[in-house]
């Protein structure tokens, strides 16, 4: 048994050792995996509450905010329900049928923001039969289209200020910046766009910009500037209630990484969005679920291959592919702390691909043994929602946990 | 309508122009989507089956053979049943689950390869109370578990060389190289693994190695390489009845890519494991599935954004994974010509990532419309069986071609 005093980077009350044993959400995670088996993914519904009730306690020094938690990020339905019950947001969704499941899960139109790319003409007829939900169009083409469908709609544009902040200044990760991407309306045709909105009598009273992904508090100087450069297009529109700064606040994902500090990102937003009677709208995904949930595989294999430890466990990258396709820490840690003396492990999955590896060379205890479990960390956003049956291997269980 | 002489360098008799419009499998490709819808995958039974066939006469140059496809790179049932019933190969697996989906398509046990990595006890007990199922162990682990569920059964023996190829030389697309990767045992470890096979009365049979991704031509003198370091470990195997090469073969993804020429690879296999009395067996997955293979995708948005012309499809990468995760090329064909005039687009998937790209700066004839339908060709191997519900835009019909 370690010290309590020796705590881990990621420990807080709800996700912490007791004794020597992982505990989650008050429960003994090897007591939920009793229940369920191995793979599974349990989600803190407290966590979730706990990270929406800060993100709104933070906007509330705003005259007027709106959360829309981003579905995509996790759309398992009984956290959908939950974030609904909680009263402390709507949701933030990409397509028809995210458009059905939301409504499924019991959120109504008036809850819902809609902000997709490459809108087919279906979709555009579903938006124009529910004019409750709030639609931004990210092309002039969408715009066009819906007013084939629709007249006197209220509307957002997706504006693309040609700059963005990736996690660690990912490339991957960037929605907006030097290179033209996919999304949004630029300068070069915003005026167009506005006239275009016009023409089709729809009521353009959104700006959304996505920015970010996975921002932390050392990259709230950018995120000050991308807000400067919004104010060419917030300017530019006679109708505007609100602006909508789309999501991308992130969580840490290792111990180098620092908090974002919401009040700082609050005054931002104040500076450049508050007293101008204006609702300011955010979607955030991540930094609602991801430190919520937690991946727990067993050991199967543990063997020394030339001179490296390798620990195999049952699940691999189809499951979480953030660690394998994006190079995002998922932490793994033991359910029982028997040891405080560490190795260098590399910890691989069941899928037969050489990139299948969730940690290369990590310390982890020196006594790790097959049928031992581990918990990955950090696995309740981007995991689930992506996850495939790759090499047929996708069974994995998914639970709230209250 | 574009002169016949121009034909481009992905065209063969299955897959065409005529009178400017595509033909895959002798039929007309929008008359497919008549039915289906989009997105829709195709697969081209004559084109796996000539495949499979050009394989076979290659290797009948060798005393004995066996192929097994390996259907990761495509499971879809009516594939493997039309696999099945050619008669040409039987089928390479890597979990349970694939296990009893082959079963279910009509392999026998005795038809199936079965080469995992981090293996559960379960699955061991499957595969040994299924001893006719060749499996091959990858590890030292593998082979101490096995032998507590059962003794006498032949096994092989998955080894790693310590070098490998990867398409074009991609470090993400490496079985095995200079890295200590988590496949098979390597030389430090085998004589312990062959020790540990006898104690449990574990019979060697087979040397299994898997030793690429995705070669071609050039890659070949790479190949024969490999082959020369195999038999530090096949030397020491008493009762080796088979040696298994893996899979690995790769075709073109784009013009500049130069043919396997498959006498030449068999030349490099005769060479080191001819007249000796060996079946060799190869686990192809790509190369019997890949080409045969189309997604068709909608345009429903061209725009121009900055200076990039960007057209949007009805499908993302959470279809076909390799555009965006491994930078594999998909090219995109349109279904109708009209024109022999090209200009540079960008392609974009309907997925809200930056990453969701088809084609960056890509020559595409340049009267491409809202409406026109663009097929992706070698989306027959790794593309459906990863694909995932993100966003909930995984929505996608397959379809067998006679």
């Amino acid at each position: 048994m370690i010290p309590q005093q020796n705590r881990l980077w990621w420990e807080r009350e709800d996700l912490c050792y007791k004794d020597g044993n992982l505990v989650f959400s008050g429960k003994s995670a090897a007591g939920l995996i009793n229940v369920t088996g191995t793979p599974a993914f349990f989600y803190s519904a407290n966590r979730i509450s706990q990270n929406l009730e800060r993100l709104q306690e933070a906007l509330s020094q705003l005259d007027s905010y709106q959360i829309y938690y981003a579905i995509k990020a996790n759309r398992f339905a009984p956290i959908l329900t939950h974030i609904k019950k909680t009263g402390l947001c709507g949701v933030d969704i990409c397509s028809p049928n995210e458009l059905l499941h939301a409504f499924s899960c019991g959120f109504t139109c008036s809850e819902i923001s809609y902000t997709a790319h490459a809108m087919t003409n279906d979709e555009l007829r579903l938006l124009a039969d529910n004019p409750d939900v709030r639609l931004n169009c990210d092309s002039l083409s969408t715009i066009r289209r819906l007013g084939q469908f629709c007249s006197h709609r209220k509307i957002g544009i997706r504006v693309n200020p040609a700059m963005g902040i990736g996690y660690r200044d990912s490339e991957t990760l960037r929605y907006s910046g030097d290179k033209t991407t996919k999304f949004g309306v630029y300068r070069e045709q915003f005026e167009e766009a506005l006239a275009l909105a016009s023409k089709h009598g729809l009521i353009v009273d959104t700006i959304h910009f996505h920015t970010g992904c996975g921002y932390l508090n050392n990259q709230l100087s950018i995120f000050d500037e991308i807000l400067e450069a919004t104010h060419w297009f917030t300017d530019k529109v006679k109708d505007l209630a609100s602006v909508n700064l789309g999501g991308g606040l992130g969580v840490p994902h290792d111990e180098d990484d620092v908090n974002l500090d919401l009040d700082s990102w609050v005054s931002v937003i104040n500076k450049h969005y508050g007293g101008k009677g204006l609702t300011v709208c955010v979607e955030p995904g991540d930094y609602v679920v991801k430190d919520s949930g937690i991946l727990i595989l067993e050991v199967n294999t543990v063997e020394r291959k030339q001179q490296t430890d390798f620990i195999g466990v049952n699940g691999g990258f189809n499951l979480a592919i953030e660690p394998a396709f994006y190079g995002l820490p998922c932490e793994p840690v033991v359910l029982e702390q028997k040891t405080d003396t560490l190795k260098p492990v590399t910890i691989a999955g069941n899928i037969n691909e050489s990139l299948d590896v969730w940690k290369d060379n990590f310390p982890m205890p020196d006594q790790i043994k097959e049928g031992d479990l581990l918990a990955f960390i950090n696995a309740g956003g981007y995991a689930s929602s992506m996850m495939s049956n790759h090499c047929m291997r996708g069974q994995v269980s998914e639970n709230i946990v209250f």
